[in-house]
């Protein structure tokens, strides 16, 4: 495709997705296809002409929308908010455009040094110190692995560069809750230490929040059985109830016993723009290393995770390689981000950020993440004032955790397994309207249902509606399983 | 911003990045700046107010560009072809503006099921058989590294799920030669095998190809010392010198000894596009799994790792995470992409290939491809003929490696070291005017000079005239040193 057939065709997809946008809200937010339904759209053997861009048009607007959950929707308040501000994909398009390869600095220097502008610029817009060093990966499960491999490679004195995980005697052992996201037993097996040395510290039944004093114990009694210690995992923001772990004090413990200690706020770390809700990460200044995800509440689109650490060469001596076909002149004068993560060649990642950062400016970012704090607030107290639901969990940020508790068949409220499964339904009937999407998990053995606001489309009027939405539908699930 | 103001900026940034790439051949190919001249343009602190687009513009003309090894240059021959079609441009454009979210295939269908066909496509087009099947990775040390944990589990009989990797008696070893990618040693180190533990093969000393009698009697000697053989990584396309391991052995032997053979084709794989290749990577489907990067010399923009495996229950197995907020009905009938790699969030990166396949057309890649080769032969033939240049490795791809061998101060021809320093500084001397760059890398002890042809619009002409530069810079750099 030469230049000119690009602008032609660049401009009539710009008027599509600013169509797209424009109209997402008028759409189902949950796709509602089959299992294998898009794929039969397709043919099986692969196309051998050439099509218009009129037709791959069509084909986005018949195949591949209608097969998508819009987590643009003003309605959707699944999983978190995963905005994708246009902004961004501005700055996307200009990573596209540009075609750069960071395989080195010197493969293009602007891709390395604008990633350290604008990782620093972040760090000073969240109010960390200058203690940390940031880059961007693509997802906090890939961060929280590389931590967890940092840690491995801390605890045993770099094993890595000589016979790797080799002594049974002294296993390696990594801690976290039950409610810190799936990510950190994956990257805990991943990374080798293996399932029968990750330990799972208990929550406050009332905040989800690890008890530090379980963690001490499970420390102690770790050290006594011959086990070394080697990583917390603590969580600001879980996934299930955005709970959040003491941080000061565990880091206290970490520091105590030489123990890694890494921060994961994926989500709540949006948060830390705004200078009155810092004080929820207090302590953080004490980790190894943290990561938090602009391409969720942000609104940086996808995939930009910023991972920061206090200790760079640490990182580097993990993580780097240095072939010769690399090597250049400017070794030793500039960052390699190739050494502080696993992929060799990266994208022209910051300039996501940049853009976002330029064109709406923080201060509109940060009015927009009040905005949705704002809306959880009065979705937590009418719900409080309902005495058909409970609030399930504290609402620190943007997630309002309940359940609807109607009466059942003999006139007392539901309990056990009949209201996780009144719960599960209504949500799985109100998903199915397509007017909005909820998601429910599982905490402490009870399914609860989240409701994470923060789309950057959402306004009041529409957790007024999804508010409403949810006690009719609650109703009238609960009506058809009771008696008349 | 909303979507009026993204129409109007999107208008302006696709005017912006077709004249770019128009206009890419009349500037220099490499970025002309100082360590730390791109940072030094941004304020220390963050910007506080939002700026227009034009401003936007204005930073990327000024401080961007200027900054960024231009590898879509008709004149760049470094590293490997790093095409960025602009049809797969536009694929990627789309999928940032549908902002989709691909963490379960309820979150996006569509996203999932595009990647399983378009996966499927390129297998067909490739010419795999159905063995296969394949998702997309950002790139191929990803994929190694995800080889090598499946490898790992394979061997230790998943001891992620109990102890880790804790059997000081029987470590596992890794084989690979000195010209595999310094990604395999990197993922060897990062899942736990110990640097003691890889093993590198000896290569023939003309072709570069990893000698399988070499292989054999490692792995022999290594079971004698109770050592467990876990994987052996046979590269089709060498990074220095696109040397061809002989995967019909290597897999011969991989079978006998039931060891996990990953192929890293990560710029060769595009080669399998032509049927009339196709025997250089015989013997590739007796591998557990096989990378190859559509980012490279095909031209999907980064990043675009296919990485295809032969027995995906393995690979979930050892990836797998099933969350109770991510569960659904639709699980057990449908792909989870996020149990094939380490990330959980996925961009709809498979948009990229559907528009390059839809947009350009197979047969106009392969055309390219076909181009490509033959400039090859062609500047190969040109080096051969010329007695002060060596051809120093066979040239089975778009890669051709040489080295300028002048007469020294003595008459006779350079050697040793002196012959390294002079390639090095006619290399140096040539890119530093920024008509062509080259890389320069180390083969068994040697410095050489790989002209890595196969850039989306270098066509004959470029390549004659980097051939004509080649000549008069090496000339002007032996004179300058050598006494008149």
């Amino acid at each position: 495709m030469t230049p000119e057939q690009f602008r032609e065709a660049g401009h009539d997809l710009i008027d599509w997705i600013a169509d797209y946008r424009a109209g997402i809200g008028d759409g189902p937010v949950l796709a509602a296809v089959e299992p294998g339904q898009v794929a039969s759209s397709f043919a099986p053997s692969p196309p051998s002409e050439s099509v218009t861009m009129t037709s791959v048009l069509d084909e986005l607007n018949d195949v591949i929308v209608p097969g998508i959950t819009q987590v643009q929707h003003p309605m959707h308040y699944g999983w978190f908010p995963s905005n994708a501000s246009l902004s961004s994909v501005l700055g996307d398009m200009a990573s596209s455009g540009l075609g750069s390869l960071g395989i080195s600095w010197e493969s293009s220097p602007a891709l390395t040094e604008v990633e350290q502008v604008v990782c620093d610029w972040m760090r000073q817009l969240c109010g960390l110190s200058e203690r940390w060093s940031g880059t961007i990966h693509d997802t906090a499960s890939t961060a929280c692995f590389v931590a967890l491999l940092s840690a491995r490679e801390r605890a045993s004195d770099h094993a890595q560069v000589s016979g790797g995980l080799r002594d049974p005697d002294r296993p390696l052992t990594v801690y976290c809750t039950a409610q810190a996201h799936s990510s950190v037993r994956k990257a805990a097996l991943l990374a080798g230490y293996g399932a029968d040395n990750l330990r799972v510290v208990d929550v406050d039944p009332q905040t989800y929040a690890m008890k530090s004093d379980d963690l001490a114990a499970m420390i102690e009694s770790d050290l006594a059985a011959g086990a070394k210690p080697a990583c917390i995992v603590a969580t600001v923001g879980t996934t299930g109830t955005t709970a959040i772990d003491p941080l000061a004090a565990v880091a206290a413990i970490a520091r105590q016993h030489d123990c890694w200690l890494h921060v994961d706020a994926a989500m709540a770390g949006s948060a830390m723009l705004l200078p009155e809700q810092r004080h929820l990460f207090d302590g953080i200044e004490e980790a190894d290393s943290l990561c938090w995800n602009p391409h969720k509440w942000m609104g940086t689109i996808l995939d930009t995770s910023l991972y920061y650490v206090a200790d760079p060469e640490h990182l580097i001596r993990v993580m780097s390689t240095n072939p010769s076909y690399l090597q250049s002149a400017a070794d030793g004068k500039v960052v390699q981000y190739r050494d502080w993560g696993i992929p060799l060649g990266r994208r022209f990642r910051s300039l996501k950020l940049l853009f976002h950062l330029r064109l709406d400016g923080i201060e509109s970012i940060r009015a927009r993440l009040r905005r949705d704090l704002d809306n959880a607030q009065w979705l937590a107290a009418e719900i409080e004032a309902n005495p058909e639901w409970d609030l399930v969990a504290p609402v620190p940020f943007q997630t309002v955790c309940t359940i609807h508790r109607p009466l059942g068949a003999d006139g007392m409220p539901l309990n056990g397994e009949e209201l996780d499964t009144h719960n599960r339904a209504w949500v799985e009937r109100l998903n199915r309207t397509g007017n909005a999407y909820l998601t429910t998990t599982v905490v402490e053995g009870r399914w609860i249902v989240r409701v994470s606001i923060g789309v950057e489309s959402t306004e009041r009027e529409h957790v007024e509606a999804l508010w409403a939405l949810m006690q009719t539908t609650a109703d009238e699930t609960a009506l058809s399983v009771r008696p008349e």
